[in-house]
């Protein structure tokens, strides 16, 4: 059954019936398939956030389960469709960077373009490609039509521009990636570049707002209820948080935004 | 398996447990239904929105799908309830406007009154039809109850006044239908009753606000983004967009506005 | 299939992939789970509203469900991990008073601890036990793992203090419980305690801003469009309403708010 998992993340929104008729056109073709939610709240039109929140929960799902995703400015222009077979799934949607963030996690496989009309709606509308392209090629797909079924094999995916991190006499600078629904400010800095750091318990922290000196915590309840804190948050990055509060609003950051890190002694 | 999937649609938001609750009721009765949120975020007590999003969805749902709305600013008084019969589904909920333009849609063969108990939760109460007596009925059907046996037969479905768009030397008056989560103002002038005005390129477009002149596209992106643009969107009906951005926003648009449409020359 | 119902209640709110990790680690474990959403918009850290909008969605799910909720302040500082057996099915939160009321309409029969690591994901996370712990216990107990097989049995589970209804000369003293999305006034006063009062057509009610005389009614049609009125709502509390329209706002009440009943001599 396991293999039958389609997942949607979208930034249709919920007051539409944008992603139900999604849901539809999937199960007119796979009667079965089961059908989960990552969100339909990325911001509009934001690449980066859709693939920041399709990566972060690709990796939870079993094997074999098929992410589809529409943050899709481009549609109905000449921006290709994809369906990228990785060693853990697939992943269906636009060729615009929305996917490959959480696809080369996985390790990239094969990377076809969705070409081949059997496979979409009989009617492919110019402003729709989820519903009329991307929905029914999922479907198929947990049918167990064999992904090079779908269209030509492709090498030159689009790949998105995120921020590198850069060190400079011990202090990392990085971007904010995400800010979540609870405020939690997400950096693109990983678990893994911040081990370089050999923190002792505080963190120097400067946003483009203001210097914070942070305790570099195991958990938000370290802290007193509307402190910041600084720690590694679930999903391996590092966050700037206030224990039930928002560090977002406490300190006015935003994605896009410049953060640097350092020891005590920055 | 494709006649188990019901749908559903209501104003009743996603902070409270209401939906779920009808959810409940229907899992208790018929365990293995799939269950599609079309949307819970239909404004309040907007039957129009609601019947417009209905009608939007349902027809991309497999053959047999039972769709439950609730909008029902009339609960617990003389309303009655109802279960339409279509060629291709079925149509549960209040008999206030709601369900009749999807149904018309599919071609209604049969309208029932629900006021059968057997087919209601135990306990009805007066503010809460959704959990008890349409989430039940939808649930029913789908184990397979003839709709017959939910009541008696009606033929006075009440009808919903939408605005018909009228024709006058060549230009179309219609309205807004609904303004979506992207901004897009949704008119309720058809693909078809377009196809009246020989447009090359170019529309003129009268909203409430301004007067505009409208490239007329296949898709957004034919414009640069932020600009705006005429085109017949995903469900066959005439919209005012801007590419990546709001045009209900921009140009101060809202459901029930007028609209005019006519060739550069009006 | 009724067992294998798993709900889902948090703070996590739609914008996230949260909501959507904890239904992974679900189906990692049992594909064939059911899942529901609740809601995941409890107001953040809100113990209170979590637990009310669990206690009056449960009742209405098939025996044998399990809910899965979380509002989780103390995340990975000394508050336990809970499941508690009840008559009628599970819940598997954190110990912090979010099941009890829920768990306790149905009559708790155990508690345990959750602390066998054999029921959680590999690597424990000290900031989302709702993927790491919940979700995976919720799982295995769906695939039928017995509950004492998670850990030892407790007794003094954490009970949230929820104002209780006092009684004075004939005036009821109760509290603001919830304010719903339609912007009804849900108090803490049950239609059981509010047969107390003889009431005749009309009721005296203080709130924190205004003194009013209220129709009590069955259902919202029975006052005009936009006027207030009193009535005992789907889950059997006493309701401050407005006839479509918004109450809370009305009068400017919010959840905790003091709230006083009597007949119209008071």
């Amino acid at each position: 059954m396991s293999h039958k998992i389609i997942t949607l993340t979208t930034d249709f929104g919920l007051k539409d019936p944008y992603a139900a008729e999604m849901k539809a056109a999937i199960l007119g073709i796979c009667p079965t398939a089961t059908l989960i939610d990552i969100t339909h709240e990325v911001a509009k039109f934001n690449i980066r956030m859709g693939a920041f929140v399709l990566a972060s929960a690709a990796p939870y799902f079993p094997e074999g389960t098929i992410h589809v995703a529409v943050v899709d400015p481009g549609v109905g222009t000449r921006r290709r469709s994809i369906l990228i077979e990785t060693k853990q799934g697939f992943f269906v949607g636009p060729d615009n960077g929305l996917l490959i963030l959480a696809a080369e996690k996985q390790g990239v496989e094969h990377v076809y373009e969705l070409t081949n009309p059997r496979f979409m709606l009989p009617r492919v509308s110019s402003t729709f490609h989820g519903r009329d392209v991307f929905a029914p090629a999922a479907a198929h797909l947990a049918n167990g039509v064999e992904p090079e079924k779908f269209g030509p094999e492709i090498r030159d995916v689009e790949k998105p521009e995120f921020a590198k991190v850069a060190e400079k006499a011990g202090i990392l600078v990085g971007e904010v990636l995400h800010v979540d629904d609870f405020g939690n400010i997400i950096t693109n800095i990983s678990a893994e570049t911040m081990a370089r750091l050999v923190v002792r318990g505080w963190v120097r922290v400067e946003l483009s707002t203001c210097k914070l000196k942070l305790k570099y915590c195991r958990t938000y309840g370290e802290v007193k209820p509307h402190e910041p804190l600084a720690l590694i948050g679930s999903h391996d990055y590092l966050e700037v948080s206030v224990n039930q509060g928002s560090a977002a609003e406490k300190f006015g950051s935003k994605p896009g935004d410049r953060i640097a890190v350092g020891l005590p002694e920055m």
